[in-house]
């Protein structure tokens, strides 16, 4: 079912522009039988008409907004049910038990599925990337690593040359060394690589289109109340996986941590459907993927309480307590089956564990002041030029051949990267060995320093020690990763595969501070950790590009494992934020979200221009009255008419036209459905029956057409304003109830409609932008 | 300027109860030269009445609630006054970056202050613990351990023996030994541990009465948006601090953590006072006191990210993101100055840092479920017999008789906590010692495991030593601690001097697992540490009376620095919230709220009854008829009459009495003060004046009295919705909004009006509890 849906951003810009836009502007007049709802509601069994809603009421299109309050009224109304019900048996008791129960066990199974998922994925990209540069001959399943450990011959000085694992090379040839061996294992390292982004693109480009991407921007508007089918669905959970491996394991420059939230967001979607209580409750379904978002974080990091924090302060929108709890259970569960899986072999939550035992000090906080400022200016950087990239993209005929892009960059990225060890090999492993101190043991070149044997110290204090010429080399290779990085990852994020950027966003920090302070050791002081120069500079950067704080500093320290350093972290993001912010409110994910114009509030920005209600509501001073419904004066005919003229979500209904006085509000779903069933099942209405809003129809003489009463459609308490209120509270409003619409009046009088719609139109407005340009392309 | 406000519920449970009630339910006529309100807005100076707004108007009562949706549309005006005039001169523009990073600047404030009020209170309470037992002849100032630190002889092994430390029966008669010296230094030691906390309990009767108790449930309510003026003030912190360390160094059941809270946010309403942009608003202000409790739990338990996360979950009740930063910010400049100050001697953040190293098992999971469901039980048998303990003091005679209490609990305390070593000491200091593993060189008598000559391990391999008779007396010892420290916290929380019980709480954990999981090792595995249990188990325990789960696993972890023991951490605080959860929904905090009747709408009760808003609202049907004002056919009479007769905050505006249709609201405060105003200083505006709140008042014939045009203080833009709004969204309404009334419409009509007092009345009497008695006693 997810294959049928309009197609999606990441596949073809210009096919999503116009159907979103479509949707959104023009809700063109509805077939009930296509839409594809069929996971919101039973079978359309007959149910009686007059005691039962039908079916689909309450329901939402797709790409539409969620009214949240109807939702939580819903859901009241079914706990009350449910609770009245308890007193009756004790078979309905238990049913109420399991009901109260059942958020819990979502929880339990999103932990577990996505552990394991993340664990899976893991494995397999240890592998894969190494399939790239040999195999294993005692087993070909086996990765370089976990070769090397089952030969019971091999020590720690010669782990990279067990004999159980040959390079292709040396398998095919024989021979492991000397110039046509390079080539040839150079040559097979691209050929693998430009494999598996074939097949990653492929497989999301038949299978499932909505695969593609790191999925948070997508789903922080989810979160938000919009509505996009198939995004979380069963193929993408499957493909997204499968690809995500896939696109790793190829050597772009993505991570696999966005991805990671977007595969527990579909495995929450995936358990919501067993249970009615999620499934039918748009408000309730999206709890339990916030919560799958923080499971998510939890497991790409190995951070559960980073993966709460990054759910609260990133991705969700409402956010209540509860969910706070729930989702500390979930980043739980899925922490601890991830740590039984156990893929990174040393029992520990944390992908880089580190242990630093010196304390660092005051004067320190200079060059991580200094690394935040870098880090804020490197994001503003990135998100600029990413986002220039991604609009070409969009408008150009680039967007048309998106698997020759990916195999495009697969082949710039694979070419450039296999002559650099630094870059050859996967980021994680990489960054693995830059947050590490150096060891005694350590065979890193990086610690290459030289072993002054004119001085009587210990072998372990080495910063007293000259470099020697690895570092100076190392140091060289990794400039020019890290400039090579910065380019690649531009064009890589946001192409049409799985992807992520936290891990890449990581990578790029300077290295350059070590050598420098190198030289203001004292003599004989353990003065500098360079590894801790490494996390800072990775926490600021990410914090640039992400313009998350608190959750940053907490996913970092639960990452590395180093709790003294908060003081550093906090200090270079709390910098990276201000520069970055100096130079743009928006972090990556916002920006992607209005680049693809979906209707986000977001909670940050502030509203601060004097404009009242009045200003924003429709109809405007030239338009055409508002259309409205009266509460016994409007036949079928009449409803039949202004619904296929007009393409407005909802109706207001009115005393009459004269008093203008506000009852209620209609949805536009409802009335069609309501309407298109009482003429099939109920005799006597006709084009010429009157529509009843009011409580009690009077009673009309026999002649007159049956009357239909649609009380129950009719939302009695609609939201309201004055004309006078100022668009701040609106705003406010909107974002702390999750409406739809408001209905504004003065004196009791309605005069006009106020629609997120709308809401994000004047905001653009306000901020000097072109509203229609900005909206929905 | 505290002092002279009406007396504080700690001090005097009656005179509250009639104070608070009064407040609330009948706000009687208002005396506007003696409303506290001089730190609100500045000298009366003399405006223009037509152009500005006259003093006070827009500011509160005391004891009444806020209106957020006004502040903050205040703060919006303000905030575009100053950039529009920004661009008017360069002395402007600078003056709005200012305004712009005083935020930033009152954090820094902030941090700065209580990070050093912090470190000297730790040391003050040092040295007042130790002076109860004797005293340092190098230098009286020196607390024991800085005393033997001093002294150069001290080895690790006689830290307890060095000779510049003496005991006060070695000081007066020369023997250090014996039962004459046992009984002189017991003697001693009560008659220290009385003094202190005499001083206390009168320090805080006469000077400031608001500093007594924990201060958290007053922070939420405030937090929530009540007005308790002075309970933040200058006096309440100078007090606060000097008797918090006496209270803690008396040696009483308490712990500072909870004061640190109340004496931050004392802190952050000083700062606030230096800039107007929060002086002036409650709403940015209690942003401002969000961000203090945040930094408030950083110093005192070292746990910056812990505090932010705190003060999220815990206490705060408007919490956008702008001030999930800032109070970062504010934490880690706390956390930042507390390290420098460094009153541990130890160079770390954390008061209790241990480090271990030896992974958990799987099958030790069992265990830490056990600790939380222990530590859920006696979370809600705390509750409860502290919560019935303190409505016995506010019921009887006891409440009368302050001073005598805390003496007399004072006494006990010090009577029963001589003779075991383990009450003896500070509660920190005895927890940092269970929390610690056993090392070799460990001398506490825990570690008297016997070591067995035989077996030829290295001798730190502790655990596999048959436990020595030092281990089974410290047993049985902590074993009494245990229950003294339960049955002691629960007279002790709620006396009349302040006092704080997170660090009680964690001590009361079940020692006894240990013993049992001896015997569960295998032959030398190092298997179990009994350090991890006591953490464990005071998580559970904390959890269980204070209901924090995310917070309180990070504060624990950032607390002992053991990362590694998340996943059991939150197994712990998940148990026990559940358990404790099933036996009543309230954590302390919570329960002492209601105790004293706050008006706190509590963001975690679930509102799930099936009442319309119709029920709710005033006036009832038997009721007389809503009090509405004419928008202009009343007179200055007529609305002094309806001031003199009604004790209603506000009133509703209508067109006439006949269309019933609303304009506007006007708040009673503003409302006395616009016509005193007038009456004063605008001529021709007599008794029958008739007052316009229309656009433009009418040309009158000159005969007719000069008309009172009072549109500027109108509500225009009042919170309305229809009498069919079920109940659970209104209070959703109120909740989000942090409204004080809402108006109730029927088809624009106006119908009646609900109160935040109404709210919380109507939500009692669901919950089958006595409205009246229930609220604001």
């Amino acid at each position: 079912m997810n294959v049928t849906v309009s197609q999606p951003d990441c596949l073809s810009g210009e096919s999503v522009i116009s159907d979103l836009s479509a949707a959104l502007l023009h809700p063109v007049s509805i077939h009930v039988g296509s839409t594809p709802t069929e996971e919101m509601n039973g079978a359309g069994n007959l149910m009686d008409f007059l005691d039962e809603p039908f079916p689909d009421v309450g329901t939402y299109e797709d790409f539409h907004t969620i009214d949240w309050l109807r939702e939580k009224s819903r859901d009241t109304d079914r706990h009350r049910k449910i609770t009245s019900k308890s007193k009756e048996s004790i078979w309905e008791l238990i049913k109420s038990l399991l009901d109260a129960w059942s958020g819990w066990v979502v929880m339990l199974l999103i932990g577990l599925l996505s552990g394991t998922l993340a664990g899976v994925i893991d494995l397999a990209v240890d592998w894969m990337t190494d399939l790239k540069e040999g195999v294993c001959l005692s087993a070909f399943w086996y990765s370089h690593e976990q070769c090397c450990w089952t030969s019971n011959e091999t020590t720690f000085d010669d782990r990279d040359k067990c004999p159980q694992w040959q390079k292709w090379a040396e398998l095919m040839t024989g021979h492991a060394e000397g110039g046509g061996a390079y080539v040839l294992n150079y040559f097979l390292y691209v050929l693998w690589a430009l494999l598996f982004s074939f097949l990653a693109v492929s497989l999301v480009r038949v299978f499932a289109p909505y695969a593609c991407g790191s999925g948070i921007p997508e789903i922080k508007t989810i979160l938000s109340g919009f509505i996009i089918r198939g995004y979380l669905g069963k193929w993408t959970l499957l493909i997204k996986t499968v690809t995500l491996v896939l696109a790793v394991s190829s050597g772009l420059s993505l991570g696999k941590e966005g991805p990671l939230v977007h595969v527990a967001c579909c495995c929450g979607n995936l358990f919501c459907s067993l249970f009615s209580k999620y499934s039918k409750n748009e408000g309730k379904r999206r709890e339990v993927l916030s919560a799958a978002a923080a499971a998510g974080v939890s497991v790409a990091f190995g951070a559960p309480i980073g993966g709460v924090l990054f759910s609260l302060e990133e991705v969700s929108y409402y956010f209540p307590l509860k969910t706070l709890w729930r989702s500390f259970f979930a980043a739980l569960v899925a922490a601890f089956t991830l740590r039984s899986i156990n893929p990174f072999g040393n029992s520990r939550l944390v992908l880089f564990y580190v242990e630093y035992h010196t304390p660092w000090y005051m004067a320190e906080l200079v060059p991580f002041i200094l690394l935040g400022v870098f880090g804020g200016l490197w994001g503003t950087l990135f998100i600029r030029a990413n986002i220039a990239w991604c609009r070409r993209r969009k408008t150009t005929q680039l967007g048309k051949y998106p698997v020759l892009e990916v195999i495009a960059v697969t082949g710039i990225t694979a070419v450039l990267a296999y002559p650099n060890p630094y870059t050859r090999r996967s980021t994680s492993e990489l960054i693995s060995e830059l947050f590490n101190d150096c060891g005694a043991l350590e065979s890193s070149q990086l610690c290459d320093y030289i072993n002054n044997p004119n001085m009587s110290r210990p072998v372990d204090d080495i910063p007293d020690r000259p470099a020697g010429p690895g570092v100076y080399n190392a140091l060289w290779q990794l400039a020019l990763a890290l400039v090579f990085k910065i380019v690649i990852t531009i064009f890589t994020f946001g192409m049409k595969i799985p992807s992520g950027l936290f891990i890449p966003s990581m990578m790029a920090y300077h290295h350059h501070d070590w050598i420098i302070f190198k030289n203001w050791c004292r003599p004989g002081a353990d003065c500098v950790t360079p590894g801790l120069y490494a996390m800072v500079g990775a926490a600021a950067c990410l914090g640039g590009v992400t313009r998350m704080t608190v959750s940053l500093v907490v996913i970092m320290f639960e990452l590395t494992g180093g709790l003294e350093y908060i003081v550093p972290l906090m200090a270079a993001a709390v910098t990276s934020k201000w520069v970055a912010d100096a130079f743009g409110k928006e972090g990556i994910y916002e920006s992607h979200i209005q680049l693809n114009g979906y209707p986000y509030l977001d909670v940050r920005d502030e509203f601060t221009h004097r404009t009242l209600a009045t200003d924003v509501m429709r109809p405007r001073r030239n338009d055409p009255t508002l259309a409205v419904l009266t509460q016994d004066s409007t036949t079928v005919e009449d409803v039949e008419t202004l619904i296929k003229d007009t393409d407005y979500n909802g109706f207001p209904v009115v005393v009459s036209r004269e008093s203008e006085r506000l009852i209620g509000f209609v949805q536009r779903r409802d009335l069609t459905l309501a309407i298109k069933n009482a003429r099939q099942k109920q005799d006597g209405v006709v084009s010429s029956s009157v529509v009843y809003f009011t409580e009690d129809a009077p009673q009309l003489p026999a002649s007159n057409p049956q009357p239909l009463k649609l009380r129950r459609i009719l939302n009695l308490s609609p939201f309201t304003v004055t004309d006078h209120t100022p668009m701040e509270t609106v705003v406010d409003i909107f974002r702390k109830l999750g409406l739809r619409q408001c209905l504004v009046t003065r004196s009791g009088r309605l005069l006009g409609i106020i629609t997120k719609k709308d809401v994000l139109r004047h905001m653009a407005q306000m901020m000097n932008q072109d509203p229609e340009s900005i909206m929905f392309n």
